[in-house]
């Protein structure tokens, strides 16, 4: 048995290497949006942090993307549960660079708190796993208990586009008894949130174009079709006005909510008066409120346009037909909903509307997937929360959010869990990302003792590598 | 009785000090969509060479718009009969300055052609009346033999705004006995056209804005109203597929074609192939042809959406939804719509369905108005264009496009005719726009046989100052 208080210890010390070490990540801005980004000497330098701490590390090429850096630690014997960190180490953009108080990559640390892009997502996620081992193997005579696998993308921030395809190619050397999602973390009241389920998007361009060029309105009003009254009629036949998405089929497969995760919901902290005020809204769609609101937020597909344009935008009058127009949509999935179903039908429905000429790009798309609430992992990872934080921690069925976690859920068959080391108001995505320090050592506590009671044969685990 | 070949020989004299003049008022660029344009100068120099003209002329204030050239010469007395000329000293904008072959505001004169901001739209057509007043004066003793009045206001490419308040004002001193509109010209084929009608316009822009600042569409879709949404389906509630303008009463006032409209329509030489062709289009809408698309290309009142924007139009997936969206609307109207009325049934139209968040900004309007085609007036200007240009004129019962023409013909009502120097290949509105120097010859011969035939009685007019 390893002593938990040896391992706070432990996970104290490697503070200042942590941090070391994730200065150098910071540094290297491996943007994945952007083509001319460092991507291979990121992926290299995370491969030579893993290969410090013993583990066999090496870089995976994927089908036309960045490689994925795999790791494994496998002296913990056949015997020994098996644990997955999946991790990325590319970024979001800077920009805009002028709101940044100091340089985005280049780690910053003022008053306990890093700030650096990537801090939070996920380069600060990596430091926290590399941390918990550190503190593991100095508790346990320089070896880990348990075998870990290291799945470290490079393609996280533009959806993950190449990794469904590489785990299925390389799924035999993935097995693991759980894995450790990319996050976690605190929410605004400081409880560890124990998150069990994505929803997965479907991400659309509509594009029409009806004739050469832009006419006249006054020659072309009768005559031409518009290119924006074409998408604008296309796209009011995908959703009424009672949030209600009228592709054929859409909610066949959709798995509500259960009576627990209803309990989940209400037991959460009600962000509701909060949202309410920052959006300044009186109310939410249809009157929502309570466990229903929260229920809403996270259990119904949704199908939202997120960009228009067509013909004049500036100023004033211009009396001009476009001749083109487009819209950005995105549909929300939750369990069992694919985006490949909703690709289809968006076309199948377009053209029995009579609307074969818009046209349909596909932009990407993941799936939902969720853990049982109630899994072992989850309740021994929620458990172990409430140890490190001292606190009731708060276990989500479901998330709003999107992420590549079909292939560990479903593919893998591998139960999820989070713990990691955010907070609300790390800005990830944003100017001034940042990771508080005290997070930070919690965050790896978290990881060790976790890592460490699946050593000691809780969550009731068989041995399985 | 003023002879024909000694008025078009005046004409012939008149065009070097033409030119010389449309050349200084090519030079002052008076931009009304520019604040900083040197309006009052270009209305001063206009008032100059009327003045020269022996016209008393002056510059008369609008509420809050640039001043109205007016000026008149009635020395031909009571008894004879009144024209007005109604004309524009404002331009349009020269950008994009790198499309021009030569300065847009230096007028150049290359191969029988003059280049220029404003010598075809609309400072050629003042050179035009000029001429015609020239060669009139010198085939009559020095005298006009009718009574001449001018109106040449500075906002026509910013729709007129001032100027039905203007002549509702001074219609004591606008009465006359026919109005030259400010433009008149020539076809693809060399026939002179005659106008007698101008579709109306109300122009508006719809916002929506539903949440202080644009959410993350993982959070947002279940809870906030859309603002792309909100527009989409207010917007389908406007105008069906079928092109049917759903406001109610919209076609209440509607006045249809009449059977010698339609004969006028099929007299006309045919755009339908060339129309195809240059926008790509395989048929017009409802699949009109022949008769039937002239008509409905003029006829039939409008609803055109001229622009949209909401939310993330960049490259890729950005998973936003929108606080804010935008169109902007334009609704072509037929004699006897309103633009007043659409306005308010518009409002009504969007309370009515639920669209109370959207907001209507109204952008301007001109009302439609038409002249009988065989309308005495109408009949001679045809007349006098046949003899002029050795061919059959094509004779317009309405077009398209929109113009002040309402307050002329209803509120002092005036028969409207066109003669003038225009082609289609002016370039209006465009770089390089242009005038063929053969054109203006014509247009000003037109213009002065017609004057001459109406001191000559012909027309029907009695005496009328």
């Amino acid at each position: 048995m390893i002593d938990n208080n040896v391992l706070d210890a432990g996970v104290d010390a490697a503070l200042p290497r942590g941090l070391d070490e994730l200065a150098q990540m910071v540094a290297i801005p491996s943007v994945a949006a952007q083509g001319s980004s460092p991507m291979v000497p990121c992926a290299e330098r995370v491969a030579d942090l893993l290969r410090a701490r013993g583990l066999e590390a090496r870089l995976v090429p994927t089908d036309g993307g960045p490689p994925v850096v795999f790791a494994e630690d496998r002296s913990a014997g056949v015997d020994a549960p098996t644990v997955l960190f999946y991790n990325h180490y590319d970024v979001q953009p800077a920009e805009p660079l002028d709101l940044w108080d100091s340089p985005p990559f280049e780690l910053s640390v003022r008053d306990g708190i890093a700030y650096g892009r990537g801090t939070s997502d996920d380069k600060g996620h990596i430091t926290c796993r590399l941390m918990a081992l550190d503190a593991l193997r100095a508790a346990n005579n320089g070896r880990l208990p348990v075998n870990v696998k290291v799945v470290i993308e490079g393609e996280e921030e533009v959806s993950s586009v190449h990794l469904p395809a590489w785990i299925e190619a390389n799924a035999n050397v993935l097995h693991a008894d759980v894995c450790l999602w990319e996050f976690g973390g605190v929410d605004e009241g400081g409880h560890p949130e124990i998150i069990c389920g994505l929803r997965g998007i479907a991400y659309f361009e509509l594009r029409v174009k009806t004739i050469a060029y832009d006419a006249h309105s006054g020659l072309g009003g009768s005559l031409f079709p518009n290119a924006a009254w074409r998408l604008v009629w296309a796209l009011s036949t995908l959703k009424d006005a009672d949030e209600r998405i009228l592709l054929p089929g859409h909610y066949d497969v959709v798995k509500p909510a259960t009576d627990y995760d209803l309990e989940l919901l209400a037991a959460l902290p009600s962000q509701e008066a909060w949202l309410k005020r920052e959006y300044g809204v009186e109310q939410f769609l249809g009157g929502a409120t309570g466990v229903e609101y929260q229920r809403r937020a996270v259990f119904e597909p949704t199908c939202t346009i997120c960009g228009l344009r067509s013909g004049y935008q500036g100023q004033g009058a211009k009396t001009v037909l476009p001749s083109q127009a487009m819209a950005k949509v995105d549909f929300r999935l939750v369990p069992d909903q694919d985006p490949e179903t909703v690709r289809h039908a968006l076309r199948a429905h377009l053209d029995a509307h009579g609307f074969d000429d818009v046209e349909v790009v596909y932009l990407g798309g993941q799936r939902p997937a969720r853990v049982d609430p109630r899994h072992p992992m989850v309740t021994l990872c929620a458990r172990i929360a409430r140890e490190v934080y001292g606190t009731e921690p708060s276990l989500i069925p479901l998330v709003g959010g999107s992420g590549p976690i079909h292939p560990f859920v479903v593919g893998l068959r591998q139960p999820v869990v989070t713990c990691g080391c955010g907070y609300p108001g790390a800005r990830a995505h944003a100017p001034n990302e940042n990771l508080r320090l005290s997070d930070l050592v919690l965050g790896a506590r978290h990881t060790a003792r976790f890592l460490a009671a699946l050593a000691a044969g809780e969550g009731g685990l068989q041995g399985n590598a």
